[in-house]
């Protein structure tokens, strides 16, 4: 991946603040293991520590962006980066409902990159923004997908239980979620219950028309380090079975193209069969984290399926999300002007 | 409370079995301490530990008996003592769905113990049984009877996030927990939709009859030492506001000679207007642990109300709640005989 | 406890910085309860929310002063409050090593209290400091208090596993330490090998002089909400048997006049024979917090004992422990003038 | 590895009983998968599920055994394995400290290896029993290894905080270790006492004569899912700068013929420089787990070297460690008979 400007390699995916040594011009000059402490389990990349940080300024460096700015600042500045003509791949929540934009996940909606025209016939640049979804909105979607495909969704009870790596570092406090659940995640229940619209939504003259579902969310913070987890009860169209549901998700294939992408899944989605999964640390690693795991589907007395559907929201919901966007944007030549 | 007879204070209220130490013959004429060790942080009450556990006879003993028996035992032993004329407080879930078999709780149903004389009529003896429901349904039926009377349930769906105690002891193991949720409690989520329909019930020619409203439920384990949380989503006859909800959970009143009671919280329901909160850790204990505290009560866009509330599951869901009912029984007479 | 002083309640005993919004003149006439954000799982006593904060001016208020402020500000503002006539009870680091400054835990040195005449002689004033030791050391001086009297402490092996909540709030990143440990803790070690020197020394010529044992720490952050633990090896003049220790720990008594206050626990020192206790959940309420447990003693291959001592950092190890000396400078006559 | 014959992968290197489905004529002819409840976050290679698990016959199968039997029944029949001819690789403490039997970890004693031959002179078979040593005393050799060599270890205080894997599966009961420590760990402080003695013993007439130097060991079991932590104060013949120990720490090589393993971690020994690790959870997976972290290295106030060393105990300690000794038996031609 020659050519990657990164600000910041720490994704706070739930729009909390990053702190303050990482971000501004407070970095510009400094070495990149100074500017941004490196938290990972896994080393630092070779050559990555000593590369110096630049400043943030429009026009200058390679085409692709990836951002990952705080949205107090990300979206004058996101915007100002595709005035220039770079294609900005975006963390932030800033432009995440502009019907223009694509809120992308190569398997559910690649083909929402023709958005890219009507930005430039609107703005008239070569430039053009591309955003990562909330990263508990990912988790749920290509599911989702698959089913609303066959089914037709029509409205959904959703119930996270999610990692306090989604809150960035430092983010939760030990003493707040040691021994104990926080059910309160600031504006995540509105994403949950508004994203999902858009990414299943509709070309429609050039911009995107929500889907017609509605979905109701709770989200909670749980002691998991990585790993958002999602329980799910689901009222569709076209009542499914079960066994219907499982042989849709099993037999799930993403848009033409995606499929071979280096950081895609395969297969996107894994169904479990044993009574207790997906559970956050035995399966968040499935496909190298990118995977979506989904378990227990089984009749909803209310509605017509409940299930358990678990990623991964560091790699899946925010920087190897952002990464899969960047090599479908590249295969699809969107980063060759 | 003298004349209580203890077969162990182990109390595994999700029905799984008891480790073998501690039941059972082999107990017999061990010291107390030695046949079930103390695994509370408080200290084992002077004059405890030093009993003599004693045979499991009916008809031997006070009138008042406790059993926290296994469920596969339970059925007929506890059915033996009620023939015996002892009144059994029962918390396993074999007579829990019995039609003519109170699942008290006695701020929501202290008028169900009419089905004593039911009981009596049918088996002909003195004796009666009792049950506790499910440490998961108790958190919520409180909360239920509070709107269901004035609002009128319809349907609800219930996901809870359950404390690693309800499993007993050594129930849960460290390494499937830790790190971890396991989105999966065996025969949890059918109680959860079952027993609050019992209890909030009416009563009918001597015997009840299930309420209405529908309920589906998820269940999953939390890393949480005490304290089940469940997050709610409720649809009613008459569509209450949150306001309106708040001021009817706040004005609830227990029934008649329930508030005075001993071990009866005082206020039953405690609303918080934080953002954040009922938090396990944080307000367990509220009222000793007895009480039912909720928060987060806002608009559902699908259904009408959605809210969380948590109550603290080995004491109001267990040995705290069977001594409540006992207290119950004991001030309405039927220990007299 | 009519004349209280308090600066901020939340006592960051290793001397973390407190957040910003707890301290300085941003709280002053703010409500208590918007000032200082209240964590505890124990409800806001009644009357403390709605008092309003203060400014703080030496010379104003009570004679006692409680002071929590971080070690950035503590060391010239409790100066400031003692010359002007204030006794100051201080959590913070500044002053601990002052040889004219005691470093009181009544049971081991109530003694050193008469070091406010060397004060007095040498500031000219009617006020005075008196010092909280790090919270780490006072679970372990106590239990050497016992031993060095009666064997002479030569030197000792000191490895803790320390509570997140002695960092303060938010203190921890869950991040950081949730299936993890981190075996370092800020500026501690020193802390834990010199403070017992200090608190165990002899009072000489109106100084203290440091008591001649040596002292080797580790210090150890774990996944525990409240409950410092420290494993000790130690050497002695006089080689104690296990039993003989057991002995002079059970028998210890406090100083006379440090028994009956009102928060001294009674005993001070609780020996458990359980081959794996204390643990940190299950013993740090002990005497409500303030007692010091002690567990596996048993001899050691190259010093003389190896032991377990627990006690709650946030009770017995800062805010129980600055009001204990408070009572006991109340009760010696020190807040008369 | 074509030729392995495995009794169990669940290695309970604490000596844990198994859980009794998982050994014994119980299993004999079932899937492995049915036998043996996979656990591993990782998915079950390709082809064991469906293997079917044999008799435990010894003369039957393959040369090479690997035994994670339970030490209540490892002795007689690990014994008859050897004496059938088997080379047993075991996990068990029965023969650890048997003086012909290596405690074989290949970076600190490949040489041992020798005693194959006194093991044949004195039962007159061709077959033999090495061991692993207790996954706690694992992390710890390699390093002693190397500052013995140059240093003359004297004595040693050692401190523990072990993972809950260490104690098998289910093992530690989640209500005994969340929010909590249990300072103690059957059996296992006499065997980091006396196992490095034999690991770093010499080669005498046909058996290993112990080491010389003294240690002292506390363990603790904390809320880490793997990942053995050991804080070590040492002394020395002579006596070595931080400085010193660290270049000798970092230019550690394995004897000849144990750096090419396949397994072998390279380099064997990592000094971090962070003034905070190593650390359990974010240093575990070094080498591929096979790696021992050092950090913290710094001058002891009573003896002479203070530091930190982490490794995997479930990877390095356990299964990982009996691979490499089966590679560096394979290597060294004692499979070939």
């Amino acid at each position: 991946m020659a050519g990657l400007h990164v600000f910041d390699v720490e994704l706070p995916e739930e729009d909390f603040p990053l702190d303050p040594p990482g971000v501004g011009r407070a970095a510009e000059g400094k070495r990149y293991a100074d500017a941004a402490p490196w938290r990972l389990e896994t080393p630092i990349p070779d050559g990555v520590a000593d590369r110096v940080v630049e400043s943030c300024t429009p026009g200058v460096g390679p085409r692709l962006v990836f951002s990952a700015l705080d949205a107090s600042v990300a979206g004058d500045l996101e915007r100002a980066f595709a005035d220039a003509g770079h294609v900005v791949l975006s963390n932030a929540r800033n432009h995440r409902m502009d019907p223009v934009v694509p809120l992308l996940v190569p398997e559910v909606n690649a083909g929402h990159l023709a958005l890219l025209k009507a930005q430039a016939r609107l703005r008239g640049g070569k430039g053009a923004i591309v955003t990562n979804p909330n990263c508990s909105t990912v988790v749920l979607t290509i599911a989702l997908r698959a089913l609303h495909d066959v089914f037709g969704l029509r409205r959904g009870f959703l119930v996270s239980l999610q990692a306090i790596s989604g809150a960035g570092y430092p983010g939760v406090a030990a003493l707040d979620i040691t021994d104990n659940v926080v059910p309160y995640i600031g504006g995540e229940e509105e994403k949950v219950e508004m994203e999902p619209r858009k990414m299943l939504g509709q070309l429609d003259g050039g911009a995107i028309r929500l889907a017609g579902f509605q979905l109701s969310a709770h989200t909670n913070r749980v002691a998991v380090t990585d790993g958002h987890l999602v329980c799910a009860s689901l009222e569709f169209e076209r009542a499914p079975s079960p066994e219907a549901a499982v042989e849709v998700l099993r037999g799930f294939q993403p848009p033409a193209g995606v499929r071979g992408l280096p950081s895609a899944p395969d297969p996107a989605i894994l169904v479990s069969s044993a009574p207790d999964r997906p559970q956050p640390r035995r399966d968040r690693d499935a496909g190298r984290g990118m995977a979506t795991v989904i378990g227990r589907v089984r009749p909803d007395p209310l509605f017509h399926l409940k299930f358990v559907v678990l990623s991964h929201n560091t790699i899946r919901g925010a920087a190897g999300g952002a990464l899969l966007n960047a090599e479908l944007l590249c295969a699809q030549g969107y980063l060759a002007g």
